[in-house]
């Protein structure tokens, strides 16, 4: 098989899992039928491959190519999971290229002098239970188990439970050293979000930080009331708070050169003849620096409050999840991009990333990490129409391969 | 059993169907187990009383007292369900008042010339299926059963579904001639949504009119993309097409001496870190007159299309219900307020109302028809805090039973 059929017949397989049949978007949230069904399609693509699986106790799963146990991997990989109605490339890319990189160096014959390892990192986005990323957090420990445990989706239940539905012991949810100990190094290819590649004319780069981000959850509340009987007067109407604090965030991020974003809403008690009593609406908020961010959220918070004095509305906000920036390793990025740059020497881009991803967590954690971007030739991401060509996928797999052969080769082969 | 005794028993055995532990708000929405539970308690209610029950094929529920084929009957009552987390009196107050006012009448010996009835209208709220009075609207022939049976719930499930699954036969909606032509009058007594009689001083009042009101549900439709890598100038963000709206329709309302709403908000997809693609808002909004109605509408609908126009996203609006002025029978009016007054011919109040009702829908269709309003100390509707005092609740109970005797007592004994 080609390098090419080898990354397109794993990656077709790939494509039917939690696909929604209307929206042509896919629904895959942690620990779900269709993530179970992912979780089975990994463990396949290993095994096809003669990867030992190993699964740590949060459900992160890797697949390894030489014993990890003799330290220093070099670790690649992504996530399976979605947004809601997101991209089939978002994650899936960075797995099925990691799996089609090590077809391309048993292709070659390369033998690794480090163990090299596939990773699957569960629950990247947070769809289901509000904390992105939350795979790597726990195993680095910057998400404390008896937190995660406690999270609860949409319809109340909570990690625990889930878990122990599925025949899972949370209590082996947590921080795992001797695995992250083995970690060497982490390499994530991931489709870009953006056009920056666009604009560079390149199919591939290498990220040089992350921007801090956060989300907030803000609880507007009023009173209920008949929609039809109340004299606008007597009203203490939170939609009205909530609507100027939405155009207030877009405003301020526009001003402050950062991003500021209201996705998530929900009403209470959400019927066409009756005032809300309460608005629950979640503030993403992200700009290349953290006093930016801090900055943007104050303010926004700031007119929310003189807002809801005007209404007769109360507004409490509550940070979910806040993320410094990430910069990564200025000496490994250096060598990646001489890795993707390869013999042709061509100009690789080097570019930030307004999006959170593994990579940022078990770099903060200290583990050496990089991160390839693939073009986007729209730009668009968490959505259907997320996309990448044909031709640049196949760019990404030969890059990431001349990446972990330089990473994983003998130390006298090394730039 | 006194007359206070009665009303409180009967009210009693309702208090606890449907009622949500944590909000205190009643969640009776048509067709849903509550539901069922409440068309139970009116049979029984009507059993103790040995009043004969009759349903229509629409599952509108009476109780007779006398047999309606004699014709121009005298009917009351109101309706069961609720708007989510709706308070305790809306609709059951006139159910409960009705049966009280049967016990009143027979305490007194009172024997009626013409046949009375107590009506439990299906559905009135349009919690469920999106139709307000859709149990009214079906039996008078304003709702045609096509339609009725195509309606779905936020589940998905048509009506149609439902009634079979019920094991109703849904051929049988639609209207219904016969039923109609033996009602000769129609009182409904309902607590007031609005703070009209505290200010007037009285326990009971009767309605003059009903506004024009309607529902128009509006569609914001952007690009789903994510949140943290795409530029705030890149983006068509229906959220703020939305928020602008939802201020715009508050501030119109003012202007126009209305009443406009967002109560109801759908967003798709729906993700903490993604640009929504589509925003689903339903506008509820009502005035004195039909043309002041429309003209906020169209003002509201055309600051949309502006603001679309700058997001870069686009507005569709459809009217799903709009219901014209409502002028009670002027004639009728009269004897009711004199027999709401009685022998200490005091000062009754008449007034409008902003709300609808399944008397506005018998009104349209011919149907001479008075409305009853009992005193609401904080104006509160639709909220779990809706609240009418015992002594008024009481005084409604008498009123209704002193408008009852005189529409179905002989005709010598009419005023």
């Amino acid at each position: 098989m080609s390098d090419a059929a080898s990354f397109h017949s794993t990656w077709s397989n790939l494509a039917g899992i939690g696909r929604h049949p209307e929206t042509g978007g896919y629904r895959r949230y942690a620990w779900t039928e269709p993530d179970l069904l992912l979780r089975e399609w990994f463990a396949a693509a290993a095994a096809e491959r003669d990867l030992a699986i190993v699964e740590d106790g949060n459900g992160n799963q890797f697949a390894w190519w030489g014993d990890p146990a003799r330290g220093d991997a070099v670790l690649t990989g992504s996530h399976l999971d979605s947004v809601p109605d997101g991209g089939a490339y978002d994650g899936p890319l960075g797995v099925v290229s990691a799996f089609a990189a090590v077809d391309v160096m048993r292709t070659k014959g390369f033998e690794p002098a480090r163990p090299i390892g596939v990773a699957n990192f569960v629950d990247e986005e947070g769809t289901r239970f509000g904390i992105a990323c939350a795979g790597s957090r726990l195993l680095t420990g910057s998400l404390p188990p008896e937190q995660a445990r406690a999270l609860r989706d949409r319809d109340g239940l909570t990690l625990d439970e889930v878990l122990r539905h599925l025949g899972r012991d949370p209590d082996r949810l947590g921080a795992d050293g001797d695995l992250l100990g083995q970690i060497g190094t982490f390499v994530e290819l991931h489709v870009e979000q953006g056009r920056g590649l666009v604009d560079e004319g390149s199919a591939v780069g290498v990220a040089s930080a992350i921007w801090p981000h956060g989300r907030w959850r803000f609880e507007f509340r009023g009173r209920a009331d008949h929609a039809g009987t109340t004299r606008m007067d007597d009203r203490h109407d939170p939609m009205l708070t909530y609507a100027m604090t939405a155009l207030a965030a877009n405003k301020q991020a526009r001003l402050a050169d950062a991003r500021a974003t209201f996705g998530r809403i929900e009403v209470e008690p959400g019927g066409t003849n009756a005032i809300p009593s309460l608005i629950r609406a979640w503030l993403d908020a992200r700009a290349a620096d953290e006093s930016t961010v801090a900055g943007l959220v104050r303010t926004v918070q700031r007119q929310a409050f003189e807002r809801a004095r005007r209404d007769g509305t109360s507004v409490e906000v509550e940070s979910e999840s806040v993320s410094r920036a990430t910069t990564f390793d200025p000496e490994l990025r250096d060598r990646v991009v001489a890795a993707v740059a390869g013999p042709s020497e061509a100009t690789v881009p080097v570019l930030p990333t307004g999006a959170g991803h593994d990579a940022g967590i078990l770099s903060t954690a200290g583990v050496p990490t990089a991160m390839l971007f693939v073009r986007n030739p729209t730009g668009v991401s968490h959505a259907p129409d997320e996309y990448a060509e044909r031709a640049d996928c196949e760019a990404g797999v030969a890059a990431l391969a001349r990446v972990l052969e330089d990473l994983a080769g003998p130390p006298d082969a090394g730039t």
